[in-house]
């Protein structure tokens, strides 16, 4: 659309990084208070994402207002893009 | 857009990974703490699923904060992606 | 964008199997806890659906935690896709 | 894209039904429980609708658990699609 | 797409009615229990809106279930489109 | 797509509007009762806004049901669009 | 799709001034009561963020309404665009 010169050339995007996560053991936090960790073995660019040996940890708050965890193990996941709310990188 | 070139290679899209669930039983989590169990059949881009042989299964907290499931018998069933949390691969 | 070869070729879309349906009557599950029965006559690639001789089953937990329904005949009617969680084919 | 063939042809888009509707009187059923009862003269394929003499029903459910109406006179209002949830054709 | 031959023609778009509301006062309800009265100026096709003279009404339940409204004068606003359930023509 | 005459031309789109208000001090009502108070530096079409010297203004509701604000500078900040109810132009 | 001349040029667009702050700390107002600070690495047209040296503080309401705090220290993320209410520049 428009030609662009800038002095420190053009940031890299979000998603050029998660690729320096391929094969590695990352943190992805998703809406509705749930934690996924798992090896990240694909990506596209709406953030979906596929994992291997993933576990789940399901937070919530109990009654005394204290924060509780369960841990849950998945395996292999798609997580849709669309639920993420940031990806913890290694 | 950009021609790429990386060390491992483009990295495979999520959705390539479901390609080997087809024909296999596969577990979806979808928002609203529900969970569904069949073959999966069909997919497509925006995470439709069409699964045959389904059972839901619904979540929910009773009033003394235990989770207490339910199940039902559904059978084919198309699932509209943008319900889909993640998709536990066979 | 790139061309594909699978051993089992390319898995249908899951709006394919509707096309099945067609004429044929099915539930279709709607946020907000709503239940439609009809007969399938038209749908589209976002889901809308339009269905004919609808009635509508709506669920609501009473204080005691018990689920209730409520049917409501409505006749035909087309329903916005965004809407829908899963249609379950007949 | 494919090209197709169907024994009962293509079917119908929800949205060719909606052309039968014009000049006639409709409901709508609208998020956060409104309902709108009017004349449809317009429409397009988001489902914005332009409504002619349209009265406003809003339903809520009061400290005993029952579901109350108010009617109000609208006139003439233009509805934005994404709030539809159904529309009950004439 | 498609030729397409109806006895009454293509029904208007409901943004084809907007226009003859510019210039005029009209009616916008908007999500969150807003309403705003003011005259349209501009409009587009996501029904964002532009308004002079603009006034802003708060409906709110109190805690007797009873709907109370505040007014505020605002003067010229952008309403972007998204929060739009219905816009009232004059 | 269709050639358009009307006796008032083509109506200006309300992101025209928000042209004579950049170096002015506008006001910006933002979902989840937050209310920013800057200078406009800049905008796009999802109106995304850059606005200098800006105040926010957090609205809460009391347990007497009592609107109280907090105040605090931010400096400058890039809204994001889809947060934005309305723009109050200068 | 049409030529512009304005008196006062083409506004820049807020993800004009983003770039400045590049390798600088920036802040990330985030739904759900959340908030980053980090360095800013990355960025795209969505407003995802990539951001190194990232803590995130967590804000809630105890049951006495007054508003608590927690930090925590994330490292690197990529936080998607989507959750995004306000970047706060240096």
């Amino acid at each position: 659309m428009e030609r662009r010169n800038y002095q420190q050339g053009r940031p890299n995007r979000p998603i050029d990084y998660l690729k320096n996560s391929v094969n590695k053991v990352i943190l992805i936090k998703v809406k509705r208070n749930r934690l996924f960790r798992g090896m990240l073995m694909g990506f596209d660019e709406h953030l979906n994402l596929y994992l291997e040996g993933t576990s789940q940890l399901f937070e919530y708050m109990d009654e005394d207002g204290a924060i509780k965890e369960e841990h849950e193990t998945l395996g292999n996941i798609v997580v849709r893009g669309d639920n993420v709310i940031f990806v913890n990188l290694a």
